[in-house]
């Protein structure tokens, strides 16, 4: 970013950031992130290939930046926190069930998808998306985990790492590698599977 | 392949086959996917790049019939089948630390990365993927927990591909997405947390 600019020149700049942003998403999602081009970019923002490279290293950074800005864009004023009704199973399956819908949003699609396979291949690329994104994210899940142990709805030597694992993995890796249909019900049926365990229990327990 | 071939043949084919499979591999783990070229394997290969067209019609599915043979090479004798010593918690941190040390392994990382990458993208090679390899894969896993079922370790109503997706999901999700250290002690946990679920449950019950 400039230094010392005039208020003017920030709101530029600021409009500029937002333009290119969307730009990168619109044109992955178009042309797929193996045929993305920052001059394409540059082309569809309305700006000069220097304005980005003075911004961003590499297209990877700069879609990285993109879809962090789509995942948090007009939640600047909800609590950054997981529902707590009480009911932590309740408010898993809400939390599942809103990352199901998210993952088949079609504007959603395609950048996620080339954010994750770029991630696979790109050490440095996955080390700014798990401090900037996954590990946010996780504590968060972790806080929700921590007010069930509390409140004696979650085992107290659960590793909550293994548990968020297992609760969002399947999620994720059904949508990514397409093993099966991604819906609702699924959401649903991984929560209480996660809860509950595979091994029988007495059924008047819970 | 050729119909009605000598012995002689039949044999030169095979061996034109298996080094085409070798370079495939050995050269998407130095230059990676993007740079694979068909060009390349063939020159890598010893052979024509019309004896590759021939038998495969893209990369992407030479790469998979390569990856399948390094999946399942020296195995033919083995039976086809998860252990079972009857100790269903054993057996499956026996299979996830054997799964983990196989992700570890540098020669399988730049093709599997390889192949799960084109996954993503490519809905076709998915396909492809779930019915020759993912569901074989997944049916002896759910007759390992069906076994497990019937000797009252695992619970009757617990959906068997959600279990599935909970115990092997994390182990691929952390590798490909590099969120945490893939350690034979992750697995180990995985397996209890999947096992005995986030709830809490009468200490005596097990």
């Amino acid at each position: 970013m400039p230094q010392k600019v005039t208020p003017d020149a920030s709101r530029r700049s600021e409009t500029a950031r937002r333009a290119i942003l969307a730009a990168a998403l619109d044109l992955v999602g178009e042309v797929g992130y193996a045929k993305l081009t920052i001059e394409g970019i540059a082309a569809a923002a309305g700006v000069g290939k220097q304005t980005i490279y003075r911004w961003w290293p590499s297209k990877g950074s700069l879609l990285f930046d993109a879809f962090l800005t789509l995942a948090t864009d007009g939640q600047e004023d909800q609590a950054a926190a997981l529902p707590d009704t009480g009911d932590v199973m309740a408010d898993l399956k809400m939390v599942l069930r809103a990352t199901v819908a998210e993952l088949n949003e079609p504007r959603y699609d395609q950048p996620m998808r080339a954010l994750h396979t770029e991630i696979v291949h790109d050490p440095a690329l996955a080390a700014d998306y798990a401090k900037r994104l996954d590990e946010p994210m996780r504590e968060l899940k972790k806080d929700r985990l921590r007010a069930a142990q509390r409140a004696g709805q979650v085992a107290e030597d659960v590793d909550l790492d293994v548990a968020v694992d297992m609760l969002f993995g399947p999620i994720l890796n059904r949508w990514l590698q397409r093993t099966g249909p991604l819906t609702p019900e699924y959401a649903d049926r991984v929560v209480e599977t996660a809860l509950r365990g595979l091994q029988p229990r007495k059924a008047e327990q819970f």
